[in-house]
């Protein structure tokens, strides 16, 4: 890694900074010509990444494409997928790790790499297939985790539910709110429920209360617990117990929360409801994104190219913020999950090496489903003060067959209008109906969201992210930040004197606010 | 409204530019004291608004106040209490209209004020209790509507889901995605079930759109759709049709979508769902807290201080979003809802008479429940360089009899750890466990999640929108900046060549963009 630099420190910084100063505009007359509309297109086999909106011209292509030269993108990509220990900061981590996400549905391509790993993964691949062939009598299956245990698999499995096998019920359990636990479970049938417990260490406080939750709600309802329950874990955890556990999963220690929808983790839960063509596409979907990801030529590999923009948008437009705007409602989780993934990976303040960083890391993700988002914040985006940049995502068909044509294409022109107006704007002399334009926006558009395509969804985003830690120079792969949180809740537990003490006089301020706030 | 004017053109604006300087630091040793906690709380009857957190101190809390007696926010509250048209940019609205969602539980309480708009509110009440009391026979209820229409009574039915009547379904049909409305309406009963149509013009493309696939399914089951279909919609709109409708529930122009949770648009399908009871306590809990919000003390009055603190958060100290964080699953829609009153109200950039604002409106709003968002997002809000202000939201107690008490002292510790971690951060001499904290937060704390507190919470949110544009001096209370999208999706549908002829140029990039986009 060691032709790692500051995006600060590189020579295209310089121009990007130039480029930054008259960037192009999409309010003009002839800004937005049909020639343009055409070309500027990163077409793959599964999705289109249309960036005409974007303010981008031919000398910044050029520059991004530079940059990443530059900063030999391909092969940090490939250090990535190959295995090695990226997922650290140098110095400063005790036991740098892999990041090998990617080989739970295949790629590398090529056997020779990463054997041992890649075994594991086949390997619980064919016992979580017969495992669920071998129990047909769960019709309900409760996935207890919290974060990448959760969000992943949820958005995935939301995403395709019109998919969904009949006489499957999928559930998610994940806050530590008890009210959230008595309103997930309402209306289970015990006896026919699967309940997997998802932690890598099994040490998850939200996780440990919920699992012991479930387990006395079986135990009431008559229920031997070890018959009903499964956990999805790391080798020789907490939670890798024959005693306590039918059966155990096993995840790799390599494959961080947030991206484990691709393995195990998503996998028995998405087998589980969508059945396993349709879950074999999906894996599909994502290694030939990862393929296609793999590209050095910016304007061919949409992840590198989306990754450019949003540092673009951001670093240099000074944009701080990307609304994901899915036209479709099946994604309103996805946004939730895209949300972790991309500020739990990139929302950091020091490099590599362990340096503060000079320029601003990740923008605020948010965003929902149109036409629903229009009729909510869309004001804001077309006359607010504050600038968002944003990415539409559309599909020329939708997943019923039975789907009114009527319905779906006013969506789709809707999206389009959005579009339209945004970059656009419209003049009026009454200043209240008076629309700037101006605002980027990009699009992601497939012919329908299938399988396939929500793994190549997901892989996109995914390889976004790894390419936007690489181009900032920073660990996407860990996330230190939740640690002082945790530990200070510890420490209002009882029987914690010792951490009380460790934690010195913030252990007062927290006191103090337990008090005040809960008046005991 | 005379005595209106820019903030950046008051007195109080060179204060608050010179506090801005140097802001309370929330992180030095001694910022923090068991004093600061327990005096900045403005404590009310249903909850508090605990404050130390943020970057205030005594001159900052003056300056608020001399703000707030310089604009005559005192007045400005009551002319919206009281019916005047202060939902006009001057000179540019053609039909100036009064603002009257406070009025839908009664406030002010003062019967001769605005005596014939209180006379139909009642009486729709009454209306809406007789009917559902004679009509036994609907077990489901679909209410179909978008934005507003959807977005607040969703949010506030989720909130109190844990009271629902025993064999009671509500579902809520909003998208024109059809693969949504397939989604929505699965297993429905149709022979036990009511539909609310709910819209102001009955001119809304989505809701037109459900509206017609749901008679479609209704005819198929049988049913003679008159019977099963009510609609919600003022006086003489396109819903006011007695030959479609089984009946019409009016609600006033004067209540606009978003604000209109209160009123029949959400009161309905509250009744139907929650019972008189709850719905009678939400309705006296957000009058309880109108009232409290006219208190011209900023001290005393949560909506004004919270106000206040947001416009100090973004305009002078920059943070350009807020992230609302409450601690139970159950207020995961109610962010939404926020998300929708605070940027379709105040995602304006021009003033009250027209003219173009010199400073920053509205802020980015965000967020979701924790602890969940701890395991997603928290990283970036600890670690990373975009600055976010927060609110956190708690409560005592959870709202099951049966919850584990166990799990919710878990939960609210996670909170409290959260809001010190943020402020206090922690010195590390690694760099990767390093928290500079300074991150200013405030709590806001009830009892429980109860019908009375739910209609406080939304009291507070709405009246302190109301306050951050009176502060700002723009109009809160219309949506111009929806239309120009709108209109150009109608321009892609066929047979609106008047349309298109209006539209000019932009109507070439539309259309190449469908070509482009869709291949058609």
């Amino acid at each position: 890694m060691s032709h790692t630099r500051d995006l600060d420190q590189t020579q295209s910084h310089k121009t990007l900074l130039e480029l930054a100063r008259n960037p192009f505009a999409l309010n003009k007359a002839d800004s937005l010509t049909k020639q343009r509309l055409s070309s500027l297109i990163c077409q793959t086999d599964l999705l289109a990444l249309h960036y005409a909106f974007e303010h981008v011209n031919e000398p910044l292509l050029q520059a991004f494409q530079e940059l990443t030269d530059e900063l030999k993108l391909d092969e940090q990509y490939q250090a990535m997928s190959h295995g090695e220990a990226i997922n650290q900061v140098q110095g400063w981590t005790d036991d740098p790790v892999a990041v090998l996400h990617q080989l739970t549905r295949g790629f590398p391509e090529d056997q020779s790499v990463l054997k041992k790993e890649r075994a594991l993964i086949e390997g619980e691949k064919r016992r979580m297939k017969q495992f669920l062939a071998d129990h047909p009598q769960f019709t309900t299956m409760i996935q207890i985790g919290i974060g990448g245990s959760e969000l992943g698999p949820k958005a995935m499995f939301r995403a395709l539910s019109a998919y969904k096998q009949p006489n499957r019920d999928l559930r998610f359990l994940s806050n530590v709110d008890p009210d959230h636990a008595i309103d997930v479970l309402q209306g289970i049938d015990w006896r026919h429920t699967l309940v997997a417990v998802v932690s890598k260490s099994g040490s998850t406080l939200e996780t440990k209360t919920n699992e012991a939750w479930v387990r006395a709600q079986l135990e009431t309802a008559g229920c031997n617990t070890r018959e009903h329950i499964v956990s999805i874990t790391t080798p020789a955890s907490l939670l890798d117990d024959n005693n306590k556990y039918l059966t155990s999963f096993y995840m790799l220690p390599s494959v961080g929360g947030r991206f484990s929808s691709s393995s195990a983790v998503g996998e028995l839960a998405l087998r589980f409801a969508l059945g396993n063509d349709v879950v074999d596409d999906f894996m599909a979907g994502a290694k030939a994104m990862d393929i296609q990801c793999r590209l050095t030529d910016v304007r061919r590999n949409p992840a590198l190219l989306a990754a450019l923009l949003n540092i673009w948008n951001h670093v240099y437009l000074g944009i701080n913020n990307l609304a994901i705007l899915p036209y479709t409602q099946a994604l309103d989780d996805f946004v939730l999950h895209l949300q972790q993934c991309v500020m739990e990976s990139n929302g950091k303040s020091i490099n590599r090496v362990g340096k503060k960083l000079g320029y601003s890391t990740s923008a605020i993700l948010w965003g929902s489903p149109g036409t629903n988002s229009q009729h909510s914040y869309f004001q804001q985006l077309h006359q607010g003060t504050t600038r968002t940049s944003t990415c539409f995502v559309g599909f020329k068909n939708p997943q019923n067959e039975r789907a009114s044509n009527a319905a779906h294409v006013a969506l789709n022109n809707n999206l389009i209008a959005q579009m339209v107006a945004l970059a656009c704007g419209r003049k009026s002399d009454n200043p209240n109906h008076n629309f700037d334009g101006n605002r980027p926006s990009r699009l992601i558009m497939a012919d329908r969201l299938d399988g396939r395509t929500v793994g190549a969804l997901l892989s996109l985003f995914e390889n976004q992210i790894a390419y936007e830690g690489f181009i900032l120079n920073l660990n996407s792969f860990d996330q230190e930040g939740v640690q002082l949180g945790k530990k200070l809740a510890q420490a209002l537990e009882p029987n914690q004197d010792a951490l009380r003490a460790q934690l010195g006089p913030l252990q007062d301020v927290l006191l103090d606010a337990k008090h005040v706030f809960l008046g005991d």
